[in-house]
């Protein structure tokens, strides 16, 4: 009888999950959110720049973990066997030369440029156009397995723009490292960033790794971009692994800080929409639907089946970010949830002018259930208008974060239900179009499984789904898929299982609800969807500027 | 010292109002509100089923004199020395011989189709699509001077569809008559179809009159569209009179029943966007916009400049039909205010579903005055999205009912205030395209002259209208228009001024507000507007079925 911790962090908060390796069922957990983060330091917001402070993640790190021991049966803490980590990103630090990241060292404590850059962070806009720029006259196409187009959240845009605006950071930093190598790292104390193992879901994802390029995209490329990177290829990595491999051991400042045993094994980590999908039980063609705000879709296929395939305009694919073995793809919907979100505030607008507060906030939450509700009665057919879901751009296919959105087919009989109704399904034909993008690059996809909110939310969203896609979508019964799947990826690197999917196919919990195209409603989407890619191709044609 | 009386029937209600023949200053004025159309009566709104009861007309005539003659100091009776008549149109009924609305006989009294067929009734839809199709293959095309395309609120396609529909009445209708006629025939006791005075204003914008027809559409046309219209046109009219011109005088019945002297001249009515246009001091390439919950454009232009030209695309072009001399043009926007009324309801839906009926509906009132101040603090720039502005399809130019509207360029940044902001310059932009297809068939247009509801009460549309046309829009002081200019058009039948022109330059009574482009809007409302015309391309062209 052995249990594993899942630690999750997301971007407000770490989670603890604690978890039978048996059968994955939850022992206990417990929730700490970061508290400069939360009193809104280190960030302005007008310009996009989010930073956290390692301080945050440290102390949520011990908290957390042990507010969840405290939480179990007694006699919990000696029967754990392993640790994973999942994390946002691409979320890098920059680290000094014992892998320190310089917010922790005298003289930086205060400084953001030290501090964990967070995947939201839009302040290094200018450096991802000019890596792409580069990119495209390059003779090897280092973005050929993350979409075709480096963006501003990740890894190497945000070294450049801080590298050149902080000189004090500049001349301090020896490496850099993405915040789930780090806590890993700090619990095996492993933190050297020349020999400290990196996760492959970050590094191929977000670094421009891949096994082709021999590591790291070239010293030639990255001094090209701009001297100030001349050099720091070395101080980076070569090697990165999969999350079933173990880091290392509790370091013993770790164990007796935390109240485990030494011998708790610390696995290799990794982005948490990966190992949400391991949690939530992915298989070969299934996609994994993360649908909060916006939608992470992640895709696995076998690598002796899908050999040199390059998906075009997805967010990337890579070997084993996902599960061993596995090509790890990744797309995504740049607004998905925010959609109902942006009808909500629509509509609360003459609440929130004309009512008190307090009044306005608790009529506002009863917005969505009640026009779900009644959009869901609607018939549909091939008439209905049809709306785009670019309300924040375009992730994928083909990422252009430009476009508008639009509503078409107007008349005063359009009233508000029928509006979010439209907006719905506008959704919905978004994911159809990233589905369809598989499909057309080789890709087969059978069924689709659903994580986060709004799955869990909205039975009339999840059923307009599946009428678009025509595949059944199942939801995923745990509320902590993220964490569930860092524990999974821990009973593998502890050696409980021998692979990481066995100790999935052991620990991933299953289903709650399952929805079924409902076959009149099939075709008319079929037609409609046609008229969403027709309102899309001339919106990008000519109101894109 | 004399006064004249100007009777205005609208949609739901007569009013009388009493002016000083020296300069159009009131009197006083009385309403009286249909009771049957009140009620509902005669009427199914599912099927755009719209019927008036002659007795509503009559009692209304008789009350809402009386009322104002009341209401005036003793002794105004015996100096009014004329009565006009505006209504709304096309609004045709079945006569008898001597006149008498089928509504009125024995047998007819509850039976619709012997009733009033008001504007808006569409019940006759199929009859308009064959006069049409007639039309096109016709040798003659008898809608050239009604903009090209004849719509189910007008005329023949009412009473063709009547004739079908009804037995009864299709065996005891000897001619039909239109609202305006009858009034002016009912008050002078001329109400023998063959005889009596016709409108030039109604019979050339709604019956195909004109004088190169030698009158209405040829006997060879009108049976061939259907037999059983074979014979009608002899019992119909050959001449038309524009509305300068007497009918005759008070009959001695009527000048009893209104306390009136018999020497009162009954002038030959109109429309009452044309009498509006009137009252609201229209003048050459001066564009009189009534501006509802629809938009009604009147241009005038001296017959001599205009000489041939046919203007394409607008509802219609017609000698004499506002002013003696001027060819008279209509033009419109289907929807105007209605838009921004759909924008109302769309908000409004949270507050009635979730407030009491009272509180909801007091701050529903609220929402477009306050969105109008809040909009009209919001800069514009080249890079703001446009919408459409046909929820009510497009009534010019090149009238398409099937149109629909739309709004892009959405973001998760476009809020309500931005939301009505882009349907007020949507609005705008359907204002310009009409102005933008006089000028390019031929007809300058110097100004505009705004009269009706959103005129008065929305100085933000107002303000965008005028930047968006690039032209200075005076508001008509009368909240009156129609029935003053109905008064008007009296003094000028009455022989009070030698010519409307004279009447009109005396009486009409001038402006209390006048917007002038902003312009440092004037160049971004260029751009904007070609972007409306590329987007409304596009949905007529792709998004239309």
């Amino acid at each position: 009888m052995s249990y594993v911790i899942g630690l999750d962090y997301g971007t407000d908060s770490v989670r603890t999950l604690i978890v039978d390796t048996k059968d994955g069922s939850e022992i206990s957990t417990a929730v700490f959110y970061y508290p400069r983060w939360k009193a809104g330091k280190y960030c302005d917001a007008s310009r996009n720049m989010f930073r956290q402070h390692p301080l945050d993640y440290l102390e949520g790190l011990e908290a957390s973990v042990k507010d969840a021991l405290a939480l179990a049966p007694h006699g919990t803490a000696a029967k754990v066997v392993g640790i994973s980590v999942d994390t946002t990103g691409s979320t890098p630090v920059a680290v000094d030369r014992s892998g320190a990241p310089l917010a922790m060292l005298p003289g930086f404590s205060e400084n953001p440029n030290g501090m964990f850059i967070l995947w939201k962070d839009h302040t290094s806009n200018a450096e991802a156009e000019e890596i792409n720029q580069l990119a495209k006259r390059w003779s090897v196409d280092f973005t050929q397995y993350v979409g075709g187009i480096y963006s501003s959240e990740w890894f190497w845009a945000k070294i450049l723009h801080t590298l050149r605006s902080d000189e004090g950071v500049r001349d301090t930093a020896f490496s850099w490292v993405e915040h789930c190598d780090w806590i890993s790292g700090v619990l095996t104390g492993h933190t050297d960033p020349l020999t400290m193992k990196r996760s492959r879901c970050a590094a191929g994802h977000k670094a421009m790794w891949h096994e082709r390029f021999d590591g790291l995209p070239s010293e030639a490329f990255l001094s090209e971009l701009d001297p100030l990177l001349a050099g720091l290829r070395e101080r980076l990595f070569e090697q990165t692994f999969t999350a079933d491999v173990a880091m290392g051991t509790l370091s013993k400042e770790w164990a007796r800080r935390l109240g485990l045993p030494e011998t708790v094994v610390v696995g290799v980590g990794a982005f948490d929409a990966h190992m949400g999908a391991v949690g939530a039980g992915i298989e070969p063609y299934s996609l994994v639907r993360v649908m909060g705000t916006s939608t992470c879709d992640m895709l696995i296929a076998p690598n002796e089946e899908v050999g040199e395939l390059l998906v075009k305009g997805i967010c990337g694919q890579v070997d084993g970010s996902i599960l061993p073995g596995m090509l790890g793809m990744e797309a995504g919907q740049s607004a998905f949830g925010d959609v109902y979100a942006w009808f909500q505030n629509l509509l609360a607008f003459p609440l929130q002018q004309f009512l008190p507060e307090s009044e306005a906030a608790q009529l506002v939450e009863k917005i969505i259930p009640t026009f779900s509700e009644r959009a869901a009665e609607i018939p549909v057919n091939e008439q209905d208008p049809v709306a785009l879901d670019w309300f924040n751009g375009r992730r994928t296919p083909d990422a252009n974060h430009k476009l508008k959105a639009a509503i078409s087919g107007l008349n005063l009989g359009t009233d508000a239900v029928r509006l979010f109704k439209m907006l719905v399904e506008a959704t919905a034909f978004g994911a159809r179009h990233i589905v369809e993008r598989f499909r057309s690059e080789g890709i087969p996809i059978r069924q689709v499984i659903g994580i986060g909110g709004v799955s869990k939310k909205s039975p009339f969203v999840m059923q307009t789904l599946a009428n678009v896609l025509n595949m059944p979508i199942r939801i995923a019964r745990s509320e902590q898929a993220c964490a569930l799947g860092a524990a999974i990826c821990a009973a593998a690197a502890a050696g409980v299982y021998n692979t990481l999917s066995e100790a999935q196919a052991a620990m991933a919990t299953g289903y709650d609800a399952e929805y079924f195209p409902q076959q009149d409603r099939v075709g008319v989407y079929d037609k409609l969807y046609q008229k969403y890619l027709k309102l899309g191709d001339f919106v990008e044609q000519h109101l894109t500027s």
